[in-house]
């Protein structure tokens, strides 16, 4: 008899599952891609194939399996199991659990991406041992995740954590959201390399001024930062004040023992994380600021499996 | 045999109490100046003496009494009974609750005042049947308190709920915090005042314009603005808009059910209102800004007594 939990990270682009033991460890892993285009069905019958090549390979027999989480893009409606939008899926009311179980046999239990990743963090990355954080994934957007008195918080629409659309410029830039001055119009990994190119556009120096601008990414900005490249610096450094600046609103708000960002911005290192240090302790009341620890997440790509896993291991532990 | 508890509602200028009984009646009411300027014990003393007229004249034995609540401003160390700081009593680590046990023989249970409040209404006014709510208390400042799945969300260090300290308007006005760019500083009923008085200075026109403009007060500006007035109905409306943008940020980042407005300048009525949800509907996610229900307070200066009770209550099911 075993107690292993499956996790599923329906991303746009990937669809990578794991076998999760109770203590958080990934024992299987299988990835593929997700393929939206070929349709609802396809999706989710690469998902099942997914589950039987982990049972495969992993020599973990069906019993042996507890629950299995799927980590999806909001919203949706977790309690009954479906996806209600998820437009980089082109997904509409998509009754995701009920199909994945008559596939796999399994009890499904469906989260929202960011809660999920939020959650594995908190379970066994930089979250670990705490009560109260909140995680800002910071991609094309910035995702949230707040997770307090041990629980996440997903208000009775499973729509909280939306942190990437609190506004912290009032009429500030324009989102993606149709709203104005949103922190994800300021610091997610796309506005970063906007607010870069804009500069590029201004005439500024750089490094990267011979580059074409359409084919820089942040990962270019965080290496000409490094390699001393002051526009892109400065850049760097002004997308961690927003953050910090986003940290504080958090601190003085919900007081949290940590704040953990994740992405691929967070390989910026230093130049991000003191910039965002310095702002939140600039910004923020004494106890809360001194209270809240602001780190990098840990798990990487196996956040989304691993914490799906956790939100799947909670519901069977509730019944 | 009762089950009664008495409230404290310890503020800078008055000191109302009131003995209230497990569903949330206030049966009898006792208030007087505080008094700060006479020192810590006096204050408390007159606390003390307060506890006392309550009994004598509602005829309520010590014994049917579960315990006092105390809303004191913060911050506080509620597990401790200790209150840190309060700036407008001259008040620096004042171990309240021993004190008051002393003089009064019964368990004291301290709370913030701007969460003592919420806790009011989420027990007996506006916030009455739901599981979570967010209050703002719009003074001199802005109080705030944060209610999820039906507990005070207080942090770590006691300080979470500072809503009138979040950033809306990165680099904006100055904040009595020292900051910059807080909801405080844009919509607290003072920061209302001052703006209408910005405009007079710059010359537009008002019926209030030949005023003394020290003498303009919030209750004058709703005043004008009902009577058809021009630039204070433009105030009102403005920081109604302020406040629906801090109240879209509470719906998209936490998702609640309501959303409830304290202190004087409710009084506008419509007018503060109506600009409050339209900003909200506009800023926040379609689906917590269907839920969100924005509403007034009910309990007028009877909510910190009733919340202070309500938290006592509440400690003592906890044992």
């Amino acid at each position: 008899m075993g107690d292993y939990l499956i996790g599923i990270d329906l991303g746009g682009t990937n669809l990578p599952c794991g076998i999760v033991t109770p203590d958080a460890k990934v024992i299987a892993r299988h990835e593929e891609p997700t393929r939206a285009e070929e349709g609802v069905e396809a999706v989710i019958e690469r998902m099942a194939k997914g589950v039987r090549m982990l049972l495969e390979t992993s020599g973990i027999a069906p019993s042996e399996i507890l629950a299995v989480g799927v980590g999806a893009p909001g919203p949706l409606d977790g309690m009954r199991g479906i996806v209600l939008e998820a437009p980089n899926l082109g997904w509409k009311n998509v009754p995701l659990s009920s199909i994945l179980r008559k596939k796999t046999g399994f009890r499904i239990v469906l989260e929202n991406d960011a809660n999920a990743a939020g959650y594995g963090e908190f379970w066994a990355g930089a979250g670990r041992g705490c009560q109260h954080m909140v995680m800002m994934t910071l991609g094309t957007g910035i995702g949230g995740a707040i997770i307090l008195d041990g629980k996440l918080h997903r208000g009775p629409d499973w729509t909280a954590g939306e942190i990437g659309h609190v506004v912290i410029a009032d009429g500030g830039r324009p989102c993606a959201c149709g709203g104005y001055g949103c922190i994800e119009a300021y610091a997610s990994a796309t506005s970063t390399v906007k607010r870069f190119r804009e500069q590029l556009a201004l005439g500024w120096e750089s490094s990267l001024s011979k580059r074409d601008p359409n084919t820089i990414t942040c990962a270019d900005i965080f290496h000409a930062a490094k390699e001393g490249d002051n526009l892109a610096y400065h850049i760097v450094a002004e997308t961690g004040r927003y953050l910090g600046l986003m940290a504080a609103n958090m601190a003085n708000l919900l007081n949290p023992e940590r704040c953990i960002f994740s992405g691929g911005m967070i390989k910026a290192g230093a130049i991000l994380f003191d910039a965002i240090r310095e702002a939140c302790q600039r910004h923020a009341f004494k106890a809360p600021a001194q209270r809240l620890q602001i780190l990098p997440a840990e798990l990487g790509d196996d956040a989304g499996i691993i914490g799906a896993a956790g939100v799947a291991l909670e519901a069977v532990k509730k019944g």
